[in-house]
């Protein structure tokens, strides 16, 4: 295992490796059981190695190096980086299950796809449930797939004792972030705080801060440098997430493979759309709020972004992503990491708040 | 601990108790994430603590103390033995999904649950629709747990590497078999392999076998053991399900607490549904066949009944698990578990076969 720092390919690579003979492992348990089932259980294997940047591994295996880790763990460290991306194929699965999301990565959603698997077969009962039932089965599979991969890393007892309480606490604040999520959908408000501790659980602690801290904790480092990685966590997986919601509203659909104006044709509580709702006069606030989650034209969706921008609150999110990266980006210079990993860290801070897409 | 064995209520308790004192923990955590969010996965706690008979913790239980385990793990093994009700608790909050069941264990349904409480908290959007999205969610999180709690009980790193791939095949045994459960729902044909292989891996594997499994590995048992464990396991775990078969059909509503003729009227696909249809004449198969799973009057139930009486396959069922019963007991009488496991586990195998609710 070479620890020295591969450019972003070649990481993804080494990733998708890991993963791919961890799920052919579990694909061959499963055959032995049905033959059948293993056509079912292979959608989990398609999804998983169907593409993704592998963000959370990513900043896990950094966490690691920038610690300047001693010993020869690199191979076991790699494998139990890997295993979020299997957390990940749970949160995707299920997510999509709860917005009755019909694509995902270009590709039917996994209960889209079973759902027409039922019509092509000719099964009996209602295809959508049948969808349903099987992709709730397959993200459970997913959930327990990745505690089995992270046990089964070969990690050193002293480096999984250390860890383990970092991969429990990001498995309980990604499923509480989507709690929090879908609690805030079903709210008659759309309030500035509810979305902003979405943001902090769905998606700083679990993308950004966690991965970081595990990284961190399996090299052994210290207090301070786990406080410093896990400050410049949360200030960049905010700040991501708040660039999320301004690529929902002003995204160009080119670029972003999404529809555009997207989180406003969904009705999505970011952020930003709870802000120019607080900031909005009543009648253009009034206006909003009932037009959101409605079928909406493009040239409403252009009244829209015009509406929000006129609020200030673009320009305001913009501002907070600034200062957030600005205060992150001091944590990580101020830190013991590695001068690589700072160096690494920041690049994929600047390419986590800076994308069109 | 004390490592002789207790009467069944005393162990019910001590599994209680390390629940109650786990979910107590997680429930400060999210609670430190945020207050609201407490009070929706107070619903795991609520679900888990309300009553269930620990049929899973304990054959694994027994499992460990009929190897004669040396040294002093007792405390941590019953805290590993209490993870597999966390288990069980996402196999029924999904499974009521998939089965649209409105009621467990007296209760609504912990989807049903958010449903109502959407409806009194005057939330927006489809109160259905909100309950199926948190239930999934809390489903998840009570499988992560499920995960946390096996991997903090405290065992010694030998025993759990041990255990750990008798965990791991366990839970993928138990999706596998709702899986299989789903996909033989859908199927136009009704076939009697069908619904074994169901049985085989949803009920056997995951309430018998595997949890036998489970405690022997913890133990430290010897190959032997293992393999008589899991032949008992696999023959009293079929068993179990025949019987529940049995009493879904013809079973006292006022004892078993569901609705008299429960699996003709849900349509649920059992072995003894299939062997009555295979056995049936044409006529009578083809009326089985449509009236299944259909609004059935108490008077339909009854005709229903008769003609399943009819074929034979109700007796043919009742030779099955006498046959099953009867080769599971000399297996264990064969085998050198302890005297005490011997007479305790032929005990916990009549009540799962010879139950009338």
């Amino acid at each position: 295992m070479n620890t020295t720092m591969s450019p972003v390919a070649d990481f993804i690579a080494s990733i998708d490796a890991e993963l791919a003979q961890f799920l052919a492992d579990r694909q061959s348990f499963v055959a032995g059981l049905d033959a059948e089932l293993a056509v079912a259980t292979e959608a989990i294997a398609d999804f998983v190695l169907s593409g993704g940047k592998r963000t959370r591994p990513a900043f896990a295996w950094m966490g690691w190096l920038g610690a300047a880790p001693e010993g020869d763990e690199g191979a076991s460290v790699l494998r139990a980086c890997a295993a979020l991306e299997l957390v990940h194929a749970n949160a995707l699965i299920h997510d999509d299950i709860i917005d009755r999301s019909d694509t995902r990565r270009g590709a039917p959603s996994v209960h889209q796809d079973f759902a027409h698997r039922h019509h092509l077969g000719g099964f009996t009962g209602d295809g959508e449930r049948f969808g349903t039932a099987v992709a709730i089965l397959l993200g459970d599979l997913a959930l327990a797939w990745a505690d089995d991969m992270f046990h089964s890393a070969g990690l050193s007892a002293e480096a999984r004792s250390r860890a383990h309480p970092v991969w429990t606490a990001m498995r309980t604040e990604m499923l509480g972030g989507q709690l929090l999520d879908v609690a805030a959908e079903a709210s008659v408000r759309a309030d500035v705080a509810d979305a902003m501790r979405v943001n902090r659980y769905k998606t700083a602690a679990y993308t950004v801060e966690r991965p970081l801290h595990l990284g961190a904790t399996l090299a052994g480092a210290d207090a301070e440098l786990i406080a410093a990685y896990r400050g410049f966590g949360i200030d960049i997986g905010v700040a991501f997430q708040l660039r999320d919601d301004l690529l929902g509203v002003f995204g160009d659909a080119a670029v972003t493979g999404k529809p555009s104006g997207d989180d406003l044709r969904t009705g999505k509580r970011t952020v930003l759309i709870a802000m120019s709702v607080e900031r909005a006069d009543t009648v253009a606030g009034q206006h909003l709020r009932s037009a959101l989650g409605t079928d909406l034209s493009d040239a409403e969706v252009d009244e829209l972004r015009a509406l929000i921008t006129a609020t200030g609150a673009r320009e305001a999110i913009e501002v907070r992503i600034d200062q957030l990266a600005e205060r992150a980006f001091s944590t990580l210079d101020a830190s013991t990491a590695t001068a690589e990993a700072k160096q690494r860290l920041r690049d994929m801070g600047y390419a986590a708040v800076r994308r069109d897409r």
